[in-house]
């Protein structure tokens, strides 16, 4: 701890950093930010902009780009990507998904992580593209390999049976879909990757947004678990660790 | 009219016999029974034994036998059963299905209609075999064949696959599944045959009780019709619908 | 298969077609378009707008036009309309249904099928014609025709009693209604036509947005199928399906 | 008050009777017995037995024949007829409805009030009979006449149709019906009596258990109130409230 | 129904009122009108123009002018009220109540009615007045005379008891009420004046949006009637055919 | 420590109570109890018996015993009450409520706290004896002491009106209802007393089990908290937490 | 009485001011005003602006002004501030929390209370600030201390840990928590102050806005009692009240 | 192939293991088993006892073993597992886990697989045990180890701290918890192990039946997935999926 107080005092780390590593959190403006996530879930922590302001997402991407190196940023509307990526340093890295509306930054230096492990990513259809960009955005974020599979809904078997080689060469896989859902369902019968279902909030009527698709993953004949109804940060973050536990036993 | 009095006059009609000729319908202790329902829409008069008597059951199957000539009994139990059958004539036909819980009882000289159309009934386990088994005895009633498909679930496509004939051979499928309720989805993908989701009440937790596969047959993203939970009546019936409509129209 | 590849080959098949023809489905930016679903169920594939750009919507278009010649877009707010029609061949037929917001484009020397069958679409009122507009528009690509009753709600029972025959003489009838929905269940009652009661998203408070009209096809005491609440598609690509088996039967 | 009090010193009145007429309520074993209602509101304080012990109904009957005259009991199981019946003076009057589970007892000397006015009470199946005696012994502890019709389910219309001048000679109409609940609305498109929904529980899946049924009263496309699923009691006394408002202004 | 040809043949009367004369309705270009309804009901057609575009609404208020001399619009937008009223006759009567969004037509020579009975409505606050408008103006369609208890919540209950006269005095009362709906109950355990609850969507979170307030009417420890979450309408219409009911037997 | 190890060693305290001292929890056969939680909360750790065997709830309550001198079970049948009761100290003290199902059973020597506060426990009717029962079981285990006010429901203000002073007296209130659960916000708005709402499981159809209690005291018009339904529990321990802190100000 | 008549007839009263005293509640244009509220429950009656027009509430503040001194207006967008404020005396002190969206305004000579108590208020975080701001403008219009802990939500659990030293300091304390609601139910664990759980509609999904929040507190394995989600209101006045009991007890 | 039918017209294997070998499933009077999910997804098929008769279950039961050697049954009552077991080989291992209800049973010379990986499995409480047993059963079928973590439910967070090692040595984690289920939230934001939660039905009331713990674990603040209520199948052949999958990194 001197050490820390000690640079603090010599101008070498700024308070806010210095709080994150004694406390593990660091306070700003707009709330308190989870400093030590990365460090002990091994996942980077995101700043989920849907329901916060502009200046609140800045001021906390600001916090985290200074006591860990980098921010995710999820649900990101223009004006958060505006917000955040004003003032940066011309050296930081931005990486903008607009489809999955996720927003990752660098600062100049960090070094993000690479694992040897592979994440499959599949998709019924069209819309589906946002939730599974959202869950690549977090398995990339983790350091691990994204192996996209797309439009392969159950309507035409041929399309997901063409491309079962992908999902059975991942260590783990993401599979969306809305509507009724049944991908997941399908695609775990047929490979023994672990499968983590992502409802998709399609469908209107009984069963709509997502309930229907979210309903299936729950009672599928065949065993996966899931995540929230377009919760592809969850279902990515989930990936993630996954695909570190296998990293981590390749590397052993 | 006159004619009908002239008989009951003469002791050649019974009362309930001339008011279900007049009036279409049958008034007995347990309620009216609607005589006409095959004459005016091509299907028996069901009596749905759950949550009456079987008193109220037997003497409702009286009414039927006694106007129509047949009855159909539907969610029997053994006490529905032997009310009805105790007492019948010995020349009676009797037909009960345990699995199925229905019975069918034709007074002598009952002449069976035979339709020249045929209907897929296709289960995903062996949980579905009530509800489709109730579907079975309906389109029988009509006078339609029967081609069952049985336990070809998703969890192993090559069940369903291998057995796609059967269902494209039919002039229309009811397909049963409970759970995630993915199979009526899959086989509509693969078949230009109409086909009639039949969600079973199987599972349990969010979706269970059969409402994950009620919802996967009105979200499906393939084209078909459904019914309510575990209502093999009305997919029976509605799939005969569509078979007489077939045969009469092959029969021109 | 070779015979494709020869023809790519001589620039007489363009790879989309090729794939079409080969996989069954075509790849473009905005998804896979699955270009043999009328070949093997007997309905065109439809694009659902809602939910898409514009543009996706057009690309989608355009591959359905150069694999299949024809395209069915449904819920087309104008833009979406705009984006498919934009750049059209002059021969191309057009037809658009704006209450219905559905958009049907056929290539130049498309053949649309005609089949000997007819299909009754009942609507209970005013705010029923869009779910029911959407119904008539699958039917019609599919090749039926379609015989309109409208305006015949349950609060004046004379209106349906006056039009009934139209319903009898139809092959299969879809009955649209929201509120209470009981029109479907008094239609079934009195004919021998299969009924497919298609529950529409009128109302407020409890049962509101159309749950009410869905609980009473599914819960009906005569017998009928249903599909969700203002799902037009499947509606009329049932009674479509339906209505070919009854042609195909005719045709003998 | 001082009546009253004199009256208990004298052995004329029980404390409890006192109790009743000085503060509207009598204090039993089993909780407070609200002995003016029937003033106050004009219908009878009804025990219900369900979810209460047999010594606990017969407690509150005891206290209500006490103060004053007459007890209705509703949900009753033999055994809480037995408790209640048991150890009455032999002058007592003993109304047991098996089927509705109603009780009604009145002591020696009590005269029930009768009223000129009349109450229909229709329902749509054999299943829909308890909840409508229910409300017929309600209508009559009232005072009024409950002219019953049976069986008229709009699954066969012509039995409705046959017996509206009953519904319409009627002040006031209460109309029982389960499944999909479309009795009620179609009685009350038809007539000019008001017209009281009585939901029942019946079907099963989706909108089973009588939800169907309340949703279609209360989204009925036809003016209309209602009570709550199985709630006979309500209906009953509703349609009474109406009936005393009908009769007062007849002997005006 | 040769007088009525004959009026039209002299150009005495239109087709449309020809038609409503005969069949009960009156066919317009945005669906048929239920022009008998008010002889058959009792309460006048009323014109729901939620949903409906403001031409559609004037075209059905036409119709309805002309073959019923009177037009109730509810839920009516500026625009609707604008498309009705243009082009009127200058003789016509408009009352347009803005915050119960309802409109009232009368064509020239239009006599309404008028009978002998009372109506109490009752609000438990500001934000009940709409539901409430739209019920009184129902109520003075049918003849009736309204008397308004307005703002009588139960979180003061001397509000309520200073002002039970006036429901007393009524032969039948309208209470609205949002949030948890406690009202009705109170009120109609205090008078025996029948109580029809309108419960009003009032209120966020669990049991927000009237839901609440629906459950309490519906479960009511003291009978009562309701209608579904701010149906104005149906309140209105129902206590108009009891006070009809009320006013024929004083006028006996 | 060392003193609890010495203790140990001495066999002056079982492992388990030491255990209980340092860890703040004992390991039993059926879970680990939580010793340290009337140290910690102020109000003791209860076994919630249902869903638990005989054999498990004695278990643990020896635990509770042996570690803190008392224990509270709740929802208890009398197979538990056996097991827990069976073998204890002849000195040991039991208090068994019946229709609460609660049972404490206090070691020799326990000296039960008391502290100079009261808690009001009002009930609607019978019904919600067995919830109020459980909550007034907890406050007295707090030491407060318990005024009931019980059968009072709205149907007839005056009952709660003449009890008034016993609410207002006391430091805080519990209010238990079920139906439309109208008490807790009647009450509360005559009062200044905090008022905890305790939704109570009667009633059925729509709102019934209890939600339609719970939904009027989570959207009250007055202020106050509530419970969950039949939470007996919650309710009396949050009144006696409450009940700690005004006596422990009264105590300064 | 007299002395108040007396007092309006001098014109040292106004008429509204007059009925506040008299009947305990003032009649404005937009409602009637509880205006003994404070007198009779000991919080401020608030005008809840949600719903109502600026007009509306303006009219309904200036009644509260004038009868009492003060008005608390929660859910205030600016157009209801301006209304408000605008005319207001240049000597009234204006309170506007824009997060909070509450307004509190002193009339010129009003003497806020101030109790000798402290409430905690406590967030998991930013998204909460918005309710647990609301709750407390209510604690402080009390007259208790506000404490607030901010952002220490369990996805760190050091930041609650860190911050209990402030919950347990207080007399009672409001906990907010959005997503799956753990906050409140981990606090109460570790404290003995009670805790109000105050859920937050954050979260989308499967119980989003909200309700797993809700669920959550409702459920809560340690002792807490609730209040409706987002209810900042109820959570705030019911922790002012318990605040006041204690406040009470300390200066007894 | 050939191989198999000579082995079959040899007598050397039976006509059900041949068609499970060519097939990959095996036809049986209860219906078809999937003899390949082991070699196709790595855990072994189980069969739901639940639903089925104990003849159904042992029929299928005898396929497994003939088939693949080994037999996995849950939700097995006694006489399920008495006609599983009963007449068995003696040398068959047998092995029933009462309190999860689960029965494997393994054919003589049967090889069980073991591999090189952890899985932590973590309850909240004694009503956590049947699916968390459940969960167990599946792991080690699939071959890893198992390490439990019992009775560490947040209402005492000193007993989770304790015991973390464990799960963070873990390859995997399940946590199973009812009520508010706060458990997994809690435990997946304190480790970098993957957690999948499992929520248990315990819990009366809003959220009861295990809903609020399922919301809890879907809107969990921290990264995880779930399974549906009570499922251990899933969540032990999900968590064995994933412990494979590190096990075959860590033997690469």
């Amino acid at each position: 701890m001197r050490e820390v107080l000690d640079a603090v005092a010599a101008g070498e780390l700024s308070p806010a950093e210095a709080e994150a590593r004694l406390a593990g959190y660091a306070t700003t403006d707009a709330g308190r930010f989870d400093a030590a996530r990365e460090r002990r879930r091994g996942i980077p922590e995101a700043v989920l902009a849907d329901g916060k302001t502009p200046d609140e997402v800045a001021s906390m991407a600001d916090a985290a780009l200074e006591t860990t190196g980098r921010v995710v940023v999820t649900r990101a509307e223009d004006a958060h990507v505006a917000a955040v990526t004003d003032g940066l340093s011309a050296e930081a890295t931005v990486d903008h998904d607009e489809r999955a509306r996720t927003l990752v930054v660098e600062a100049p230096g960090f070094e993000a992580p690479t694992i040897p492990a592979t994440v499959a990513i599949v998709t019924a259809g069209t819309s589906d593209a946002a939730a599974a960009g959202e869950a690549a955005t977090l398995v990339r974020a983790v350091g691990a390999t994204v192996d996209r599979v797309d439009d392969v809904g159950v309507a035409h078997l041929g399309r997901i049976v063409d491309n079962l080689e992908t999902v059975r060469a991942a260590d783990v896989a993401v599979v969306a879909a809305g509507r009724e859902g049944a991908l997941p369902t399908v695609v775990a019968g047929l490979v023994d990757t672990p499968v983590i279902g992502l409802p998709v909030s399609t469908g209107y009527g009984y069963g709509g947004e997502g309930e229907s698709a979210l309903a299936s993953t729950l009672q599928s004949c065949t065993a996966l678990s899931t995540v929230n109804i377009d919760d592809g940060f969850s279902a990515g973050a989930q990936a993630g660790l996954i695909a570190r536990a296998v990293a981590a036993a390749r590397e052993e």
